[in-house]
């Protein structure tokens, strides 16, 4: 089985000499998924690196939006496919499937996006995100105004650039630290599933998921 | 689910119209796989092509080779990658996780190979692979003797060369068509299990798997 | 004279030692053509890969189709010129200038198919060729669309896609064994000439010009 | 003067209806440079994301790390020429004006940092910065081990990584926002001045100068 | 001060050893603008070609053209920034910086020109210049109608089309032979002047200022 | 025959109205080679760009340097095959064949120059020009050493860049003008022949060769 074994190649505190509040996230980790996601355990090495990192990440996934949590982690592959991010894309893959119940839009999404049947919508806002992951310098009133002409407002046009934004932050911390993403990720959720259903078997797709 | 229902958007004839070879080989995919590969039904729009087609394809991937079946595959799925090719990533990474029997292996050719752990001439052949598919013209004898450095021969490179340049033949008629994978091949052996129970699990990654 | 003398670097077989249907073929290239062609030699290392590519080859380029031979000539020197294949561009550019009479429209094809003027039915075909060479991941209904505009069929629609997937086969399988072009090939149809009068020159372009 | 007048196209609200803590960290920025950084008005649109961008924003930049923050400025701007992002060139390279007092080596870094002298130690650091930027997919051992030969350990590769990081973050919600920079940033330390003297201007380069 | 301290890596005559006609120049760039432009020092190495280069330079920059000379540099800056090159960017920035008296517009034009808000004129030239630079094989009959749409003539095409070609050769000579901007040009017009104010200062932004 | 009748789309003033410097150069084209080159007739549009294009045009390519005259014409056509430049493959393909007297090694100087057994002095001139042409901000002192290692000084490394650099300007001249090649060019020395034979025929692949 080739993928290293290693979490990061940068090495890993040990969990017991944390900070009392990281110490807790990590048990409400094990209580809740089963395991602590490795990109915590990376983080770990710059303890106040990490709550920063954290508290980005569950705002810009988690907190209310006029984009749905899928819709945020199907960027999020969309742009981990653009930038071949390993763990990226096998950690949100796997939230992709979760959130769905649905294995195939999670292949579809990580492979290349473009073959799915979405609404018009959602492929307006996944152009965008490839747009922005690879040439941002070339985004423009166009770009903005064909997200707008879908409905989408200033705040829906933010909280989309911030998430396209923040895994292009982290596609490059995964990729610079060879992390690794948790194996349980892999296998979660393969066949076709009411979302309700996929979420009961509480893999964890996502840091947050442990808030 | 909006993996597209179409096998093809150019078509595919009703399998009751083919000439009697073909639907023998039909007959014979349903009783061993399962189902017949949506390539083939793909390619039977013009029969002639479709037998000439399988001609290659078996003999590249499953005739005497110093290149293993595994290693076949894993050149497969690292040119479907350089290229996005959902159809190709969806098959042929079944078929790595079939023939090692590792999920894991498969993730990683389709995502990004280089994130995985292999022996230093199985890595060379994947950058080969790589450099082959994206900048053919930069190919030269430094490539070959970096090969050969690994004891590479004349027919490996040979058989290796052709493994490359049939799936950017196949990428390309997959992305052409909009190919749609068998929806059987998500699922297939998305927990490590020994090559040989995986392959008992009759799901096939491959048209040749039929043969 | 810095063409390389070799055939391919991956060496030729002795033709003496070849089975007896592939001494036919050589027998009857050198009674119409006054050579082997230096793709049947390289491949002649794998002789029952060298009978797949010749019965690709020969069905592609030569069978009943909606596309000319000349346009699945000026289609493989297109897609040649995205890859930047030597031997592909040397031996096919002559074709097209025998088929068409036309040096002129040789050297296009092969430096940059767009000073051409050609009716759109044929720049639609090698825009097409040009973007599913580069970036097939990037083919969508628009593309498919814009071809039916010009009356293209499924059938069509398929030969020319198998004809631009064909030779990103065949671009790759020359780079990687450095396989030269057969010196004939470079002087052939310099001078306009009509298609009848370049075809009785019996310089052959092709492989399977030999059939 | 064309650079438009807008400080983002998303729109910036009224900065008398913000939270309080949000108002004391404006009136800290008047006082101490003279006006808010725009890219504090551009995320006052979300403001708890204004409270995580900030967070982050202060740690990378000015905490306690092996790379000095004018390594770190450095970094930022070699980042943002190779997204092009116009907000924080101006922004970054007038910080890295300040903290050096040489506006040439600001000019170096957004436009071609390869033709400045540096020690092999940084040059090797913004060739990590480019590199991660640009094919992060392609980093590896042999990147991070040039960097080890330099004397990083492995807080220094994450604070490095980290830094890259953001500035893919903060470049891509520029370009997204069509951030403008405040015109103070322009003629900010054109002369050559030493650093202290170049602080003593109080022209703010950066939001966290105001924490 | 990291700026290499040459002017050239390939070496400058001593100027005193100059052919006359060369030595009136250099004094007549001392006496108008101070000093001699690095450009002319480095192709000093070839007395020929520095008459022929500036020729070529006087005629396209600063004879009469349907494009006014503050286009020309901005065209001059955009190309420069099409490729990167630091020697260009620092001296025709200012060159824009002193036409125009806006110190923004230079550093748009170096750093992302589409940030700009032009009359749509400016921006079809330099949008033009942006893809004649960087993929010409693709410039078409539709890039120049966009143009002529514009109002521009055969004349003024052909200017626009030199100023791009040329500044692509002088790009390129000042990269082969890392070519260093004279110093002066850093602090050149860094603050709003009117276009009369900024050139009475007499920093040249230009060989040909010294005509 | 496809190729366009005109000889450049901005349209090319009546020769009869040309001044009397430019008739008598137009005359003695046709008397030495037996017509006007196209270029000429192109820039003819701007009288004295013509005449600074032709200064330094015969400058470059015919004075004395450490390039003999056939390696400036392989470097002419590299630089072109990078930029697809029809015009300027057809021209200066025709002057590498007459002067070389070889037609393969202009073949393979436009299609793709690395197949050529070359020397590894010229071989290495070719790869500067290549990497000056496509990547000018990645030239660095390795490059230029790499050159010095073959006996290259500072002329030739000055003679050798400003090739590349002219090539780059007329490459962007004959793209935006949809400039074409004289026919002549076409079949001219397409035989191996002796360099003086080839000369002798008097084609002239070249504006300077009425010099």
């Amino acid at each position: 089985m080739p993928q290293p074994d290693h979490i990061s190649v940068l090495g890993v505190p040990d969990a017991g000499t944390l900070d009392d509040d990281l110490k807790a996230i990590w048990a409400k980790c094990v209580e809740k998924l089963g395991f602590v996601p490795n990109v915590y355990s990376t983080y770990s090495l710059r303890p106040q690196r990490l709550r920063n990192f954290m508290a980005m990440y569950n705002e810009i996934m988690l907190s209310p939006s006029g984009l749905s949590k899928l819709e945020r982690e199907m960027v999020a592959v969309v742009v981990s496919s653009a930038n071949r991010c390993y763990y990226c894309l096998v950690a949100h893959g796997a939230a992709v499937r979760m959130l769905s119940g649905d294995p195939e839009l999670g292949e579809m999404m990580a492979l290349n996006y473009r073959v799915a049947k979405l609404d018009a919508r959602q492929r307006a806002m996944l152009d965008f995100a490839w747009k922005m992951t690879t040439t941002p310098h070339l985004i423009g009133d166009a770009d903005r105004d064909a997200l707008r002409a879908h409905g989408l407002g200033n705040e829906d046009l933010f909280d989309l650039a911030e998430t396209v934004a923040f895994f292009n932050l982290s596609n490059r911390m995964a990729s610079a630290t060879d992390m690794m993403p948790n194996r349980e990720y892999h296998d979660a959720v393969r066949s076709p599933a009411t979302p309700a259903a996929a979420k009961a078997k509480k893999v964890p797709a996502e840091p947050g998921a442990a808030r």
